[in-house]
C-alpha cells in the first residue's frame, strides 16, 4: 500500500494537532495506509526548517503554491487563518490533491460556496475539521437516534461555550471586527456546535437568532488609554427549525467565563434523553423512559471498545481518549474514504451545510426575522 | 403578637405544601407570628372535614367564598386550579385579606391584569408562589450579582425542563388544548424560569420565540382507539433582551425524558459565571476569573448558615434544604412583608411581570417577530 | 385516636430538628397519630418559655425528671448531651414511657449497654435518631440488596467526612479529649456510618482499625499562647468483616476541609454497584451488569413517590427532600411503631450493635489488632 | 542530537500505547531526541512482522535476547507478563541498555530486589510505567502539596476500582491463583495507586491489611460444570501510616461494576482538601479554606497550559489530554533523564519501595497484624 504524501500549511494550534495526527495515525488504525510527513509549510524559513525537523517532516518550504503543486504530495492540509482557505484549497483540488481543511470553511458565504463547487468536480475528496464529531461518544449518540433507542427526535439544544474573550481588558485584535474577521463565537466555535447538531439531528430549515458583543471596546495593545471598537459577535443564540419537526436551541459564547470548550450537547426523543459535554468527552449521559421506575436515571456511560473506533487506542473500558485523538479518528475517517473504504463524512458538500446555517444565523440577527435556509 | 387566621383553599399538591408551611414557619423561623390553621376549604365536604384534621386545621368548608368572608381569617391561601386565580383572590382582595396565590397568576394575561388592578388599591398584600426564589442558593446568587462579584451581565440562561407529558401514550386531557388550558409548559413551569431571571437580571424587555407541540394528538382515556387533538406548547423556547443590555435564552419542556426539576440558571458576568440546577438545589456552582490562573475552577458551594435563611433549618452548613422548605421560606418572607419588618416581593405588581414576559413569548411563537415588552 | 404528648428536652440543632418534626408529621403523615407539643424542657427558665412559645410547645420546664414523670407527656424525647443520655432514657423508661433518644446512645459502652437493658424490660419503645437511614433513597438502596438486585455483596465501604474541625486554629473544647468526650469523630459522625453500614450489609463480625489526632493541641480561647491537648479522634478508620462474608472499609473524618455532611457509602455486588452521597441526598447512582453493554453506566435515580415515603412530601418526582425531612420519617417510623402498625427500627437493642462496632474500632485502635465483636 | 533506538518487546495492550507513545513523543515535545522504533519483539515471527509494519518499526524479531544485545537498540522497553518483567530488565541493564518496564515491576519481592540492585550498578537509567503519576493533574496536586497550598497533609485516600474481573462467570485463569499469578488487584492496579500516594504523600511507614475473593471459583471454559479455583485478591484494603505521621487508606477491587479506571484519590491538608478521579483525568477538585465562607467550595479545575506539560499536547484549555498521552509524558520525562535535563522519576529504586507497600499490604492481609516496612 503506497503510503500517501502529506503537504501540511499551518504550524499553529491546528498545524501540530494535524502533525501529530498525521504521525500517529497508521499505528493507530493498523490496516491504513500510514501517511508519510513530506513537507511543513509555514512563511518562516527557521521556523518552518526546525519545526518540520521536530515534527519529523522530510523537509520544509515556505512556499505553499510549491506545497499544492509537488508531485510527491497527496494529501494537503491546511491549517492556515480562515480568510486564506478558499485560495489554498481550490488551488489544492485543482491539483488534483486530497484536501484536508480545518473549520470553519472561510470566512464568506461566497468563498465556501466556491470551495463547495471546486470539491464537487475535483479527483480529490475533501474533509474539513470537525474533529468533535469524531468522538466515539457522539458516533455512539448517532446510533441511538438511528437505532431508535431515543425515539423521535422533539427537541434538540447545544449550548457551546469558552472563555478566550471573556476577559473585557483583553486587547483589541482584529478578531473583534466582523469586516475583518467575520464571524466571532457563531463562526469560531458555533459552527462545531452545528455540525454535531446536524450529524446527530438532520438538516436545520430555519432559524431566529440574535447576537451580541459582550465587550464592545477593547484597549488597544501599547497604546495606554485608546481603545479599539469591537463588533463582532461574542455570543449568540438561535432558535432551530429542523426538516424532521424538531424544535432547537443554538447558543454560543466565547465571553463565559470559566468555560473552556463546554460543548453540552442535548437530544429529547420520545423515549428517552441524551446529554454530552465536550468538556467530560469520554461521558455520555443517557435516560431510557424504560425497565423499572424506581431504578431509572441518567446512566453516565463511560467510552469503551464497545463505541468504536475507541478500541483502536485502548483495549480497556473507560481509559479515557484526549482531544488529539479526535483529530486521529478525523484523519482515519478521511483516510479511509480516500481508500474508497468508507464514505466520506463532513467533505466540503457536507461543510457548506453548515455555513449556510451559521450565515443565516448572522443574517437573523441582523434582521430580527426568521430565515429559511 | 396576634397569630394571623389562614383559610387555604385547595388540598391538592400545592395545598399540602401550603399547609405543611403555614404549620410549620413559625417553630423554623422563630420571632415571625405563627399562622392559626383556621379553615381549609375543598368542595368535597368529606374530603375537606377529613383533611383539616389530619393537617391539623379548626374546621373545614366547601364554600370558598364564606372563606373568603370569614372574619377569623387574615390571609387566604389559593392553591385552586389556574382559572379560578383571579375570581378568588380579587374576592378576597376585597373583602381585607392577604392573598398568597399559587403560580402562575392566571390563565389569561387580562386576568393578571385585573389581580394586578385589584391589589394596587387594597388593604392586604399579595404574594404569588415563586417558590424556587425563595432559595437561600438563588438568593445568594442575586447577592452576587447585586455586590457585583459577577460583574456586569452579559448573558444569561434558563432552561427549565421536566419530564410530566413526556410519555407519548399519555391520556389526552384539557391540559393539552390551548383554548383551555391556555399555555402548557411555559404557563406551567416556564414563568418559574422567568421569576428567576427576572430576580437575577433584571427585566426582560423583549422576546422572539418559538413553541412545539411534541405529541399532537393523545390516546382518549377509555376509548380504545380514539385519540384527541393537542396544541398547546410541550415546548417553548425564546431569545430574550434585558433592560440591562445582556442577552438570554429561556427554553423549556414538559416532555424532556428524564428530568424532573431540572431548573438551570447560567449567568455570564464580565467578573465570573454562576449555574445553579433545582434538582440539586443546595448548591451553587461559581467561577470567579480571580487568583491563581491554575487553581482557577467552577466551585460548588453548599448552600450553608452563611447563606441566609439557611441557618434557620439547620445550623450546620451542607445539610440541605428540601422542595417543601422553599415554600416555608416564601411564607416567612410574606409575614415579614405582612408584619412590616421587609419589603413584599412577588406580590401580583411583580407577578404581572412575569406573566408579561411568558405571553409576550406566545405572541412571538405565533407571529415570528420579535415583540417587545 | 389519641393524641401522644411530647416531653422534649433539649433546644439545640437537634432540639429544634425535632420539634420541627414533631409539629408537622401529623400533617406529613395523614393518618398517623398527631403528636401534642406538651412540654419543652431546657435548663435555663427565660429560653425555655421563649422557645417553647415560639415552637408552639404548650408549656416549658427546667425540670427534665418533672418532664419524664409527668402523666401527660408520653414520649420523651432526648436531644441533650450525650453524657446524660444514660440517665434520661432508663429514667423516663422506668416511668413508663416511649424514649426518643439521639444518637450516639451513650459516651460510655456500658451505659450503652445499661439503656439497652432497661429498654428490654420497658413498657415503652425506644428509637434513636439515625435520621440518615431514613432516608427514601437508602430505604430503596436496602431494598435494591434485599430483593437481590445488586446480587450477592462482595465488598462495601462507608466515607463520612466534615470539617468542623478542620481549622487548627478552631479553639480547645472538652470535645477534644477523649477522657472527657469519649470518641471523636466515630463517636460523633462514624456510629452514622455504621448504622447506615449495619442496615444494608448486616451484622459487622470483625474490625482492625487506626485513629488519629489531626491537631494534637488547640489554643486556649482567651488565654494567648496558651494552647490545650486534643487527643480523642479526629480521623478514624478500619477494616471490616461482615457477618455475611463481605469485606468493608469505614472512615471518617471531622477534619476534612470543605465536606459539610459527606457520607458517602458504596455497595459492590455481584450483579451492580451503588453508591450514595448525603450531600446529594435525592440521589441514588445505580450500575446493574446487564443489557446492552453500550449502554450501560451509573445511573443517577431521583427519589419520587416510587421510592416511599418520598410521595408523603411531595407528589412530583425529583423535587427534593430536605435533612429535616429525615427527622420526619424517622418520627413517623417511630410513631407507627408504637400505634403497633410497623416493626422498630433502630431501638435501642439495634443501637446498642452500632456502639459495640464503634467501641470494637476504638479498641482496635488502640490495640492495633483485630477485634471481634 | 543522536535519535535513540527502540527495542519493544510485547504487542499487546502496552505494547502497542508504547509504540503510539515513542512514535509520538518527539513531535509533541519539540527538543527531545526523537526515538527510532528499531525493533519490536514478539514470540510469534509473523504476528511480530505484521505488527512492526504497521506501527512504523524498522524490522521485527522473535528473540528478545537478540534484541536486548542489539546494538542499534538504546532503550528496551518491557511490556511482556510481569513474570518475565526481572529477566529481561537485567539482562537488557547489563547489556547496558536504558530500560523502560511496564508496572509492576515483577511477581515476587526478591524479583523486584534483584532489578533494582542490577539498577543500582548498571550505566542505564531504569523506568517503571506509572503512567498515572504522569498526568499534569497530579503533578499539580503534588505541587500544591509542596507549596503548602494544601498544608500540612492530615489523612489521604486512594481507591482504585476496576471491573474486568466483577462477572462471576468470567472465566477461570491462571491470574487467579497467587501460587501462578501472584497478587491480583493489589499487584495489577493497587500498585498505581501506591504509587501515586507515595509521589503525592511521602513514603508510608506501616500498613494493617485485609484481602478478599470475591469469586472463589470459576467456571473452566470448555469443560461445562467444571469450576477453577480462584485465591488471590480481587479485593484489598489497607490502613496506613506515613512516615509524615499522616495516616491513609488504600482499597482495590477489580470486582466493582461499573468501574472502569476508577482511581480515586483524597488529600485532606490542614488548609484544604484536593480529590481527583482518573475517570475523569482532565480535572482536579479542590477546596481551599480561604477567601469569603460564602463563596467557598469544591472547585473543579480543567487541566490547561498553566499544568505542565499539558501545553505540550494543546494549546488550549480544557481541552484534554487522553490515556495514551500519560505514556507519552512519563516517556518525555524518561528521555529528558536520559539526556540528563531532568531527575529520573518512578525509576527501578523508586518502584521497589511501591512493591514493598504492596507485599506488605499482602503480609498483613495474611497474618493480620500491622506490618512495618
Amino acid at each position: 500500500m503506497k503510503r500517501p504524501g502529506l503537504g501540511l500549511i499551518g504550524t499553529g494550534f491546528m498545524g501540530k494537532c494535524h502533525a501529530l495526527a498525521y504521525g500517529t495515525v497508521g499505528a493507530t488504525f493498523e490496516g491504513l495506509p500510514r501517511p508519510r510527513l513530506a513537507v511543513l509549510c509555514d512563511v518562516e524559513a527557521g521556523h518552518a526548517a526546525a519545526t518540520a525537523a521536530a515534527w519529523g517532516f522530510e523537509r520544509s518550504s515556505t512556499d505553499w503554491r510549491a506545497v499544492v503543486a509537488d508531485p510527491d504530495v497527496d494529501i494537503v492540509s491546511i491549517t492556515t487563518p480562515n480568510a486564506v482557505h478558499a485560495e489554498m484549497a481550490i488551488a489544492a483540488l485543482e491539483a488534483g490533491k486530497h484536501v484536508h481543511c480545518e473549520k470553519p470553511m472561510a470566512v464568506s458565504l461566497e468563498d465556501a460556496e466556491r470551495m463547495a463547487a471546486a470539491a464537487a468536480t475535483a479527483a480529490g475528496l475533501t474533509r474539513l475539521g470537525y474533529n468533535y464529531t469524531a468522538n466515539p461518544a457522539l458516533s455512539h449518540a448517532a446510533r441511538l437516534v438511528a437505532d431508535g433507542t431515543l425515539g423521535r427526535l422533539v427537541h434538540v439544544r447545544a449550548l457551546y461555550d469558552e472563555d478566550y474573550m471573556a476577559d473585557p481588558e483583553l486587547p483589541w485584535s482584529w478578531r473583534c471586527r466582523r469586516s475583518e474577521a467575520g464571524l466571532g463565537a457563531l463562526g469560531d466555535i458555533g459552527c462545531h456546535a452545528v455540525a454535531i447538531l446536524t450529524m446527530l439531528a438532520g438538516p436545520i430549515d430555519a432559524v431566529v437568532a440574535d447576537m451580541a458583543t459582550a465587550h464592545p471596546t477593547r484597549p488597544i495593545a501599547g497604546k495606554p488609554g485608546e481603545r479599539g471598537v469591537a463588533d463582532n459577535d461574542d455570543v449568540a443564540s438561535a432558535l432551530l427549525r429542523f426538516a424532521s419537526g424538531a424544535t432547537g436551541v443554538l447558543t454560543t459564547s466565547r465571553a463565559a467565563h470559566g468555560t473552556k470548550n463546554a460543548i453540552r450537547i442535548e437530544l429529547h426523543g420520545t423515549r428517552g434523553t441524551l446529554r454530552f459535554d465536550q468538556e467530560r468527552m469520554n461521558e455520555l449521559s443517557l435516560f431510557l423512559a424504560e425497565g423499572d421506575e424506581a431504578t431509572r436515571g441518567f446512566r453516565t456511560i463511560l467510552t469503551a471498545p464497545v463505541h468504536p473506533p475507541y478500541g483502536r487506542f485502548c483495549p480497556a473500558p473507560g481509559h479515557g481518549l484526549g482531544f488529539n485523538d479526535l483529530k486521529v479518528i478525523e484523519l482515519a475517517d478521511f483516510l479511509a474514504a480516500i481508500a474508497g473504504t468508507r464514505a466520506p463524512a463532513f467533505d466540503f458538500a457536507e461543510g457548506l451545510k453548515v455555513e449556510r446555517v451559521i450565515h443565516a444565523v448572522a443574517r437573523s440577527a441582523d434582521s430580527g426575522a426568521w430565515v429559511t435556509i
